[in-house]
């Protein structure tokens, strides 16, 4: 892009240019809407509605009790698991889609904390999105002294590693301020102590090009309906590398991880394989939709597709930098230090985000005081990105965003 | 019931009767399909795929993000677990619906250890629902010394039970021979000794008359998917008694279980209430599911269900004793001693179920050698029940599952 003042045209030269151009006729978003929030809830493809119509009428209202064999429902968490494998840089048998992130990242936790017990820490940093440092605060709580959580922030966390540490547990791309980790530097820190690296990929899994096993990564989690458009509430999926898989048990060792679930036998023999990491019974329609969220990335070159996505929030920032200077940036300005979602700071952030959700441009709040925008590549466009800027250049120009109305705060913020 | 052997217009007649004959109307079941196999995976109800799609295409799709708000996809799981209270004799503070059954075990189990952590026995019985078991076993792996698994047969469990128990863990009806624990009883057994106790209802909840509070019970589960018509994998629940809430903690503290989980705050304090028991982000789509299943049974009389479906059983015992001689009883005979099925012992167990299958009557096997049938009273009438056995004789009578086409085991059995 030029280093001159960007325009309509450039928004429109760019979107003829988007080889994902075609995808956004994949998904159901009502013409008009600006939709910069795929990072905390993805859109809906249009596949999804079908598929869960034939799941719910032909498979469990005809097929009954049968469809866990003849539509595979059994097979579910292995076979989308190895869908999102193809999209992070694993095989096919490390991944699982399964629970919720909370869940697998106690799983894995758990799992890495009981491999090594004479080591004591857990490393994370301070601001991390939160369920994963509660998550360590729970197994704190519950294993007493043999265990801590350790944080530090970003510049001293190569110190807080040391050979006390079983794991260390970072998210990819940060909730809120986009920044990204560097993944093969930072796993190659852990690793030089002896430490094993869990990645939490939510804000990375189907927006960025992750390779988990050039990185040398022993462990992941991530969520299923951000970039991957499965759902409110989709199931999540883990990673184990493969080299972990026969040492590493789950601490929630429910009958799916069993080494044959329909013996009925008393004791837990977990299953060889990732499988082990399954606990109770799949939930098969959240599945079926994650699968279908899924489906549209198959194929796809994550390194096009993170391209393209950088390519946008670089429009959105010049754009905002020339149309709203009260906006602070609070990401990094390089693409390569951060995921596909850009914050910025403003005292009326709330009000703000109420006020372009009202003109149908959808961003979303992060407390305390941050305006946040996401770009998912498959349905975002430049053109939608020119005009989200207007409206946010209007908005704030002339503080529509000053009223009663939109500062009452709603439960989900 | 006179003694005299029952005829078709004795199952006519008690159709007529029915008080929860219309209820039928309410499931997609296929006519012709005789399903009993209801208490493995509830028939589907017709308002299911309505819902589902409104769910999808109105609040996901059109409304995105805003719905956690508009929609109250937020208070989802409190407000399925309210209705569900209403079913088990809570109060509709008391019940939640979040994860698996498992995953729901592991927060109370492991919550119920905490609270007493000078006491090492979780008790339970050999035979009990295998995850029950694998759940115990997981923390027992993780908390090394501290806790041990003591099983006893049924019939010395109340010896098992001493000052070193901090839980007894039992499942109210059990999963294969249908037996019925006195729930009253082995409650007040269990806090005799100073010991709490939990109910896993995944036989119990939306089948019989359940009081956990008059029980004085502690502690509770259960699966959404059974007689609850949830869904394949549907969320569970999990009860914890109000005198409990204060104290007790889940070791899965994700972020939804937060006092204030938009305020991303880096340490973890519990909200207080049943709302801690949240762990991840809940899944919309099977709770949603869930709670039209949930639906049918609100303001149902459940002593009067209860009573439908333990005549239900009767009947086809009663036909299947005068029909099918090489069938024997392996679930009590009375109904106060068991729930809505009814397990037999065949050396055929398996192929015979796939003949019966193949024929519209569906039932299913359980290892190594039981015939289970299950009398959801909400849509399985007399008349079903005649024709089953009618089928069942036949099979049997003509040896019509002795193919290898019907001894091919599958996956799932």
């Amino acid at each position: 892009m030029a280093a001159t003042a960007l325009t309509l045209a450039d928004a429109e030269r760019l979107d003829r240019a988007d080889p994902f151009l075609a995808c956004r006729e994949a998904f159901a978003l009502e013409p008009g809407v600006i939709y910069l929030d795929g990072n905390s809830l993805g859109a809906l493809p249009k596949a999804t509605a079908p598929r869960l119509a034939q799941l719910i009428s032909r498979e469990w209202g005809g097929d009954l009790i049968k469809s866990w064999n003849t539509h595979d429902w059994i097979g579910a968490p292995r076979r989308v698991g190895a869908k999102i494998a193809a999209l992070i840089g694993a095989q096919p048998t490390e991944v699982l889609a399964a629970d919720s992130t909370s869940v697998n990242l106690f799983k894995l936790v758990t799992g890495a904390a009981m491999l090594a017990p004479s080591r004591r820490t857990i490393v994370s940093e301070p601001g991390n999105f939160p369920t994963d440092l509660y998550v360590i605060q729970g197994l704190e709580t519950l294993l007493g002294a043999r265990l801590r959580l350790k944080v530090a922030p970003r510049e001293a966390l190569g110190h807080a590693i040391d050979e006390d540490t079983a794991l260390v547990v970072l998210t990819h791309v940060h909730y809120a301020a986009g920044r990204r980790w560097p993944m093969g530097e930072m796993t190659a820190l852990a690793h030089a102590k002896g430490a094993l690296m869990l990645w939490d990929l939510s804000h990375s899994a189907g927006a960025l090009a992750v390779d988990l096993n050039a990185a040398g990564a022993d462990l992941a989690v991530g969520c299923g309906y951000k970039y991957l458009n499965g759902g409110p509430g989709a199931p999540a999926f883990l990673f184990v590398a493969e080299r972990h898989q026969g040492a590493i048990r789950s601490p929630l060792s429910g009958w799916m991880g069993h080494v044959a679930p329909f013996a009925f036998e008393d004791d837990y023999r977990p299953v060889s394989g990732i499988g082990r990491f399954l606990c109770g019974t799949p939930p098969i329609l959240g599945l079926a939709a994650l699968e279908a969220g899924v489906d549209l990335l198959a194929g796809v070159d994550m390194a096009v597709l993170e391209a393209k996505g950088l390519a946008l929030a670089d429009f959105f920032l010049r754009r905002v930098e020339a149309a709203c200077p009260e906006l602070i940036l609070a990401s990094p300005r390089e693409g390569e230090d951060r995921g596909l979602h850009l914050c910025f700071t403003h005292p009326d952030a709330y009000p703000v985000v109420q006020a372009l959700i009202e003109r149908q441009v959808i961003g979303d709040f992060r407390a305390p005081d941050l305006l946040r925008f996401g770009f998912s590549p498959l349905y975002v466009s430049f053109r939608d990105v020119w005009r989200a800027v207007e409206t946010l250049g209007q908005v704030l120009e002339t503080r529509a965003f000053d009223n009663p109305r939109h500062r009452r705060m709603a439960a989900v913020t």
